[in-house]
């Protein structure tokens, strides 16, 4: 068996920033509870293992005292959550990743200069709800460039679009030719930040030459789900998981001579794809042992 | 023998009407000399039988006498002759289609934004020469997705783009994709005239289900060039000719129980696609009187 981790993978720069915040938070204000504003990341192994460090997350402020630290999201939060958070004079870090603020950036210029907002992303991801507050969710958002032809009432208006920070180009490129078929006008900004390209990028060459590609991360993870996605196009052998543990459920999918692939989310910490690859040596091992190599 | 003709073939809005504004003028100036400030459109004989009805094309201004009257072509003339002809005061009449003149006005609009102009065309097109000329040629023609690698340089430079109104709305689209994979900001304007992309859409449809196919049209007329270029991609059999005698060239390759797909450029006359019509049925009637039936 070959193992082959892919270029770019696990912890993008958002996230380890995030890390880093949450760490100094924990030394600075090591007498106070520190809570997170939802999952600081979309990874349920971390947030879990934030938990056992006492970083609990939120689902709203409501259980938060004063006193309390609450650290906000990489995603980015709601513009009305954020000015309650300051009404109410909560003390609170921003973890937003500077790639999601400068998504926010562009969205207030677009709506701002009198484009009608296009948002290319999740409808229900934290990301999109968070940008589209920043316009008073005056933004229309698509995910699919089947909901184009929905758009054919704006047909004069000139329009503006930005993406989800962690979309695939590949589809961000569809939907901008698509819209060209109906807008005269339209300004394109590539709020696609670069690690998610690169990261894409990586995965698509290493599911090409693999015999099976292995994706982890995060379920809820929205950039390991596209990761998934884009993989599985070129390679029928792909498999998402979110831990080690996971790999057993299609062991004897893996044989021992085989290439395998793994490409980590930008949410998804090193240590778990170390984890990923000791079960696969692991396997590997049993497997020759029990001569049932192929 | 089937013969099929493209929808939305021949004479474009914009050539009808500079086809009409020089009848109107013949009729208003009928004790003048009339003259069209390079062939009014990319059709050689249109423009030879205007040079029968006494309109006469002058590549400047030079051989002009005062009280002759000047019609500019429909790809518009550059910025500073038209200075020059209204200096001269020379009685002209603007027969510019009003798809170019569009595009001269968004053209200004991303400059004086401050937009980096790339125009999307034929770098010595009279249109792109216009359009150029409105922004004193400070835009960066490209005809190509492989010359977008020398725009590394601009990397951090907002970008307008707009194009030749009669190019291929899918090379248009490659364009724009490859754009973002360098731009972070790019104004996308399309300025490619919607009879252009019916012309092109129906040629399509046509190419792929047809035996032979003619192109006909100017063999310096821009979208004929295109149509051909999207034509033979699809149809090996493709054949671009200006008039119904150049089929005897290739008579031989025509059999009589073939489909044959006809599509004209945006300044090809009626006239000679029933020309290319009857020229076809003749050569099918010899053909079956011979017993060469296939």
């Amino acid at each position: 068996m070959k193992i082959i981790v892919a270029k770019n993978s696990g912890f993008c720069f958002g996230v380890k920033r995030a890390m880093n915040i949450v760490k100094e938070v924990k030394n600075n204000y090591s007498d106070k509870n520190i809570f997170t504003l939802g999952p600081i990341i979309h990874n349920p192994q971390v947030v879990n293992s934030l938990v056992e460090e006492k970083v609990f997350p939120v689902e709203d402020l409501k259980s938060l005292k004063k006193d309390d630290v609450l650290i906000l999201r990489t995603h980015g939060i709601e513009k009305e959550m954020l000015s309650t958070i300051k009404k109410k004079r909560i003390k609170y870090i921003d973890a937003t990743c500077p790639f999601v603020s400068n998504a926010h950036k562009y969205v207030k210029m677009l709506y701002r200069k009198g484009y009608q907002v296009i948002i290319f992303g999740e409808k229900n991801h934290p990301e999109i709800l968070s940008i589209n507050s920043q316009i008073d969710r005056k933004g229309i958002v698509i995910e699919d460039k089947d909901q184009i032809k929905d758009l054919i009432g704006l047909k004069n208006k000139k329009i503006g679009i930005i993406s989800q920070t962690t979309q695939s180009i590949e589809k961000y490129k569809e939907i901008v030719t698509s819209l060209m078929d109906l807008f005269k006008e339209i300004y394109v900004i590539n709020t696609i930040c670069n690690a998610t390209s690169l990261r894409q990028n990586s995965a698509l060459a290493l599911a090409k030459k693999v015999d099976l590609m292995l994706v982890v991360g995060g379920k809820n993870s929205g950039n390991t789900k596209r990761l998934f996605q884009i993989c599985s196009e070129l390679n029928e052998k792909t498999y998402h998981i979110e831990t080690a543990n996971e790999i057993d459920d299609f062991k004897d999918k893996i044989l021992t001579n085989e290439v395998i692939g793994i490409v980590a989310g930008a949410s998804t910490p090193n240590w778990i794809i170390k984890d990923v690859i000791e079960k696969l040596k692991k396997i590997d091992k049993e497997e020759n042992k029990n001569g049932r190599k192929n």
